[in-house]
């Protein structure tokens, strides 16, 4: 590696410069005030931990997306966090001391050994919150307003061309599907594949193997996306299970909810969603904005993943990602004025600059070296006073 | 690993809970802002990089400092980054493009392979500001001056009871005092490790390979601290070195400015401080509050790292370690109050409860499950309207 290639950054791993940057840190502090007023209160969990503890009972998947080193302290192989909620569940669990309904919030970068989504690349900034220890319908709904709440901030934020998905799936009606058909352990985990992957001849030749009647069923789930009016053929579908139709309940409460709540909302149904929810045990969601590939959001109930911890609890909650968010959101602007001011001065300087600082103005003390082009006004000394002054009407 | 210690995180990692994470975010948010206000633009940069780039040229304690591991993709070795400053030198070198003065800020959790400090552990969070482009004395005041300032937001955030030192060095003092002693460089070497260490017994030990003369002015110099009086002895003793006087002149400008502008200020002087300045080649500075075991601030001119990356470049800045900080403040306190709500209601309810979210409020959703012991308050519909009564005088 020669000097002339020494700032060259690993592939998939990004810098924030100065605008992208402060749209971030903008958008970041108002995602977190909404999240507080809504009674989550914000955690700080640890850049690392032991694999043991980061990855138990979440599958291979984040397995071999965790980036892991061995511990020159304890000889044990650390992790870095891949996913914060995990950490959240193991916070929840361990140390939380009430048994109260819990509400949490969190931020973070994450890393990833290879890129989930172009725009985040293999280091996402992860903003989510999580509900714990509510089984309810109640929940969900809560979490899934606040999320579509947080997104739709958007008269403040998002530009005015971008278009909002809601998508909304649940597990159970596959796990239900799948009770029915008893299929083989190896045709189940083909079937997952296929489905996990949207893959149509992955999942014809998965269905070759099954039964005529499983086969059929697996292939309508298949095919249930679409509008809100996939719900009514799917009931028609799954009328002979109780709990595929009491997953269906669930789903149509949330499309009566987000409909009424948010008029206007796009709502897309997927009841063969698996893929990208990799611990999820009830409904399931995500959101869109056109121009982004990746979800800018996804969600789901997560009941008893805190169990390896000590402590099985319902948990439902949903993760943003910061840095798809800020791609489609305008860049933050700041009202104030940026202010050149003399290195040197009387005490009446400093006391200026520093009125114009408490009143949000950016003001940069003069050093040797180029000028910063950011400056838009000076602050110079007129009639025994200092006054700011536009920046070209001024002689320096 | 059992269920029962799945919860275990490594030595010297900890997780912020509800609390602490309220004090740190509070903080961050005040420290950024006011960086801001001085023309400091905030930058994020990323959580790994190639070893080679954030370890070059910035010695062996750095590097031991760094957790390591195989990229996967590119199958060189990433290191999670141990210090974030080389980090922003970078990004100046190469990412900023233009001449100008350019005033940088940041944030974010570093990684230590072993804790340096019992407060942050292995994994501290670092706040910075680095002021590129000019090598004036006005550079290095203006950074010391806005650290001072920013810990010294103190009325508001410190309690009353802590005091601020402000510790300030030279490295050139030291480097003006080697190249007269020319010492063969394992001497040196020998000599520096025991000054880093402040181990009397290795330094004697160092200096009986000096020549008499060389070994008499190096005592001097490790005795060399204590308050501003410190400074006319070591212009008596280094009289005769003109690098070395020009040292010391920076030392007086800043003593004075800063007894100036901090009236009342604890300032001490070490001139023989080098431990923990691992890049340094002026004047290096920290702070220390009183109960506080580290420092909580360390700062300090480091010309010409950039270098490496194909951009040499003046620089001095300082890094704040924010959960040492966080330790010494008083907890954030929020004036609002925590009221719980039905889950379900009208959409007058609808709209008391943004209303209050809206005054800066937390509003709580009752949901099934013990509540939340935060509540203070509850919204109760009297006379067809949504109002906010004590809870403790409420029938539930």
């Amino acid at each position: 590696m020669t000097s002339n290639n020494r700032w060259l950054l690993p592939d998939g791993i990004d810098e924030l410069l100065p605008e992208r940057a402060a749209t971030v840190e903008a958008l970041r502090r108002s995602l977190l005030d909404t999240c507080a007023s809504w009674g989550y209160q914000y955690v700080i969990p640890p850049l690392v931990e032991f694999t043991d503890s980061l990855l138990v009972g979440l599958g291979a998947d984040l397995d071999v997306l965790t980036c892991k080193f061995t511990d020159q302290l304890s000889g044990r192989t650390l992790g870095v966090r891949a996913d914060i909620t995990p950490q959240v569940a193991r916070i929840d669990a361990h140390s939380m001391p009430h048994d109260a309904v819990t509400r949490l919030c969190y931020t973070g970068s994450t890393l990833h050994s290879t890129a989930q989504s172009v725009m985040s690349g293999r280091s996402p900034i992860q903003l989510g919150a999580e509900c714990f220890g509510c089984a309810d319908l109640d929940a969900d709904l809560e979490v899934i307003e606040l999320m579509l709440s947080l997104l739709g901030a958007a008269p403040l934020l998002l530009s005015q061309h971008r278009a909002l998905t809601f998508d909304i799936g649940h597990i159970g009606v596959y796990q239900a599907l799948m009770a029915d058909a008893a299929l083989g352990e190896d045709v189940e985990q083909a079937v997952f594949d296929a489905l996990q992957r949207k893959s149509a001849p992955d999942l014809a030749e998965a269905l070759s193997r099954c039964t005529a009647d499983a086969a059929a069923s697996i292939q309508s789930l298949a095919d249930l996306h679409g509008g809100v009016d996939v719900l009514p053929q799917a009931r028609e579908l799954l009328s002979r299970s109780p709990a595929a139709l009491a997953a269906l309940d669930q789903v149509d409460s949330v499309v009566a909810r987000v409909s009424k709540q948010f008029p206007g909302l796009a709502i897309y149904v997927d009841l063969a969603e698996l893929r990208g929810f990799r611990y999820h045990t009830g409904l399931v969601f995500a959101a869109y904005l056109s121009g982004i590939g990746a979800a800018v959001a996804k969600g789901g109930r997560y009941d008893n993943v805190g169990a390896v911890f000590g402590r099985s609890r319902p948990a439902t909650g949903f993760a943003i990602d910061v840095k798809a968010l800020a791609a489609a959101v305008d860049g933050a602007t700041s009202s104030g004025q940026v202010v050149l001011a003399p290195s040197a001065g009387d005490e009446a300087l400093s006391q200026a600059i520093d009125q114009l600082r408490g009143e949000g103005h950016t003001v940069l003390r003069e050093l040797a070296g180029n000028a910063d082009s950011r400056c838009s006004h000076r602050l110079v000394r007129q009639n025994e006073a200092w006054v700011v002054l536009p920046l070209d009407g001024v002689e320096s």
